[in-house]
């Protein structure tokens, strides 16, 4: 049967072999979450920068440039971390240049996977149904914050998990552990995380209406998949239709 | 208010600032309920060592050698890591050098903290008792498997900040996924960690009565301290009186 794992924080990711794994990169507040944003409103790429500086200079090739910082948006660049920064309808068609302090981290980390993927509230059922299709092993890597772990993230690994139990196996305690918390905290989703430490950090910065369209599922029927560096819209017509 | 914290690995335990906090070192299956075991069985003290053979050259200063290696006894070793090898009387007022694949490990790296204590389910509620007397920051650190998270330190974790939460505040979201874990798998504690991978492990080594007595709660009325190297009984006599 096909193993699935999660591992909870970019700095565990060295535990892993990743060459055969299909990796899904989850960073729910915010940057998955923008990323599929951007791809379902028909941005033509978002290439993940780990670094700053280097992101910045994608300006002068024409991209636009996105970049967060401790959940602001970094001085001197056109978007934030934001989803909402990426349904603006002038982004249709340009390529967009991105780094967040923990999302494209955990994807730079990444490299070398079989493929890489993006997974957020906003696509997981297309997400799931796409990989309830596939031959691969697959990890969940949660980019928590700055190497520790969040909520967020588990507890949307748990519920991707709760969409592939059937056609997976569990590969170790963290997959039952994300799975169970999930379970645990369904009912009441949104009050749950309102404890967490980033909603608290965000509260703060008085984005909390981002959080709550971050855990909305299914707004949109797109897999971001990085090909060339960058990450682009997966095409699958069949599971569009098929959806849920 | 007094904080509290979980580690889930030791591996990421960089991401903790551990000078000004009193850590906790857990390993269920088994170390320390070994320890705890130990201790409560008027063993002098434990002495626990990281590497296999400078555990062992111990032999020759007098003490008793216990040794584990992926759940087995390590070769020419006095003891394995079975809580009932804790129990023997003739280990009465003997000094044990102890060796383990993650537990001492996990003890090793906590080293430069303020003060080093040993958690199970065996001592948890002389523990507790202890702790919420105490003014310091607590971090509990779960030793995993081999730097993964396992699902019994876990669940210890949580079970532990169940009894401290009145008077501590959470740190961050790794308390609070421990507690809610906790809390999910309460009512059916045995039954749930059966599934987990270390425990798949043990059945294979048929010690499945040694996962049954990890899981007993206040078998003992002791708290192991680590001082000068080694792991001793710490006295609290107001507390044993008190206990529950």
């Amino acid at each position: 049967m096909k193993k699935i794992d999660v591992c909870l924080s970019p700095d565990l990711l060295h535990l892993y072999n990743i060459e055969d794994k299909v990796v899904i990169i989850v960073d729910i507040l915010r940057a998955s979450s923008s990323i599929v944003t951007g791809l379902a409103n028909a941005v033509k790429s978002i290439r993940p920068i780990a670094d700053l500086e280097a992101c910045r200079s994608w300006k002068k090739k024409g991209y636009i440039i996105a970049g967060e910082r401790d959940g602001k948006r970094a001085e001197g660049f056109d978007l934030g971390n934001s989803p909402f920064h990426f349904l603006d309808d002038e982004l249709e068609k340009k390529s967009i240049a991105m780094t967040t302090t923990n999302g494209t981290w955990a994807i730079e980390k990444s490299k070398g996977s079989r493929k890489i993927l993006i997974g957020s509230f906003l696509n997981i059922s297309t997400l799931a149904n796409y990989l309830n299709t596939q031959h691969d092993p697959i990890l969940i890597l949660c980019a928590g914050w700055k190497g520790k772990i969040n909520l967020e993230d588990t507890l949307f690994a748990g519920a991707l998990i709760e969409k592939l139990e059937k056609n997976f196996e569990l590969s170790c305690d963290a997959p039952l552990a994300a799975k169970t918390l999930y379970q645990a905290a369904k009912p009441q989703l949104k009050n749950f995380l309102y404890d967490s430490s980033h909603v608290k950090r965000l509260k703060k910065l008085n984005i909390l209406k981002d959080v709550e369209f971050c855990l909305t599922k299914d707004a949109f029927q797109v897999v971001p998949i990085l090909k060339k560096e960058e990450l682009i819209a997966l095409k699958i017509p069949e599971l569009s239709e098929n959806i849920k």
